[in-house]
């Protein structure tokens, strides 16, 4: 016998579980590590498939995910949008990161209504939903109104209910202990 | 001002935090998605870096992971080891998973002491420890004793409290909801 504790049953060891959903939307939020990181890990196995997978990075963050961004776009052929050093913006009413993020949203649903992927991963989309910087009903709305096949995993801490609701999958990583409670900084090759 | 709200901060930033470890042991455990899936976007951080990086399946488990192994290793360079179809072992006394068990073991054993690989991934490890497959103490202290540059990323549900102890940084990732609860079976390229 095969033993697989992660494995959700396949329709034919479990008959209870009959649907196969074109599509899913997954959530990783919590406090703990691993919400980005386990998104990249289901942009290697939506490459395995050979899907076409889009990444679309919601805050600015510097060195942050830039190793990712490397190795996704040049090894795994990954559609990667993050906002380019040169971004200018014009109103005086919004802070960078604001417009970062609302460049972010209009890429991102762009890219999700159009359906050419079959991944999108949303990185980072909780934060400017919860700050208010992009609308949640209209995100919430493209989500639900997205062509089949296409898969978006939403990643970042304090999901809004509403996301969490519309979701399939939602799992929340929470931080039993953390190098850096130690006194560890952050590594490379681990944490970024 | 970028923002980063789960960027660990460095020395820089944060004087407080100034240890640099040479290396670090990360537990992803708890009911939820994202234990391996979060191991292997590890993965593509270490992969980054040039880091050589290795993989050890301790469960044999039919057509899990094996999307994640091709990209591993065909695109990533990763060495990827998992029990082949031809296994077979002589003790009467042992299972063929106990038996897969302890030959990941003895593998992941000789690739962290030799000190090659800055990253050695050893997938779904708890399981045999729980079960008494393989000695919790000899892997302990193989862990403890590792070679300084060499990070060890360990997964599975209910961790050994041992091991947690041992542990730089743990997570829990706990189910909030699955879309299995509703009837939708595993789904290729985003659950396996």
């Amino acid at each position: 016998m095969t033993i697989d504790p992660e494995r959700v049953p396949t329709e034919h060891e479990h008959p209870a579980a009959r649907r196969r959903a074109p599509s899913v939307v997954v959530v990783n939020t919590g406090d703990g590590k691993g919400k980005s990181t386990a998104a990249f890990g289901v942009v290697i196995r939506a490459v395995a498939r050979d899907w076409p997978v889009a990444v679309v990075q919601f805050l600015k963050s510097g060195e942050w995910h830039v190793g990712e961004e490397a190795v996704c776009r040049d090894r795994l052929g990954v559609d990667w949008w993050a906002i380019g050093e040169g971004f200018t913006w014009d109103s005086q009413d919004l802070s960078r990161d604001q417009a970062v993020a609302r460049e972010a949203w209009s890429h991102a649903r762009a890219v999700i209504t159009a359906g050419h992927h079959r991944l999108v991963v949303l990185d980072e989309v909780t934060y400017p939903l919860n700050w208010g910087w992009i609308d949640t009903a209209e995100v919430l709305e493209t989500i639900r109104g997205r062509p089949a096949a296409v898969n978006v995993v939403c990643t970042g801490r304090d999901a809004p209910p509403a996301l969490v609701e519309l979701a399939d999958t939602v799992t929340e990583m929470r931080k039993v202990k953390h190098a850096y409670d130690t006194g560890v900084i952050a590594k490379k090759g681990i944490d970024y």
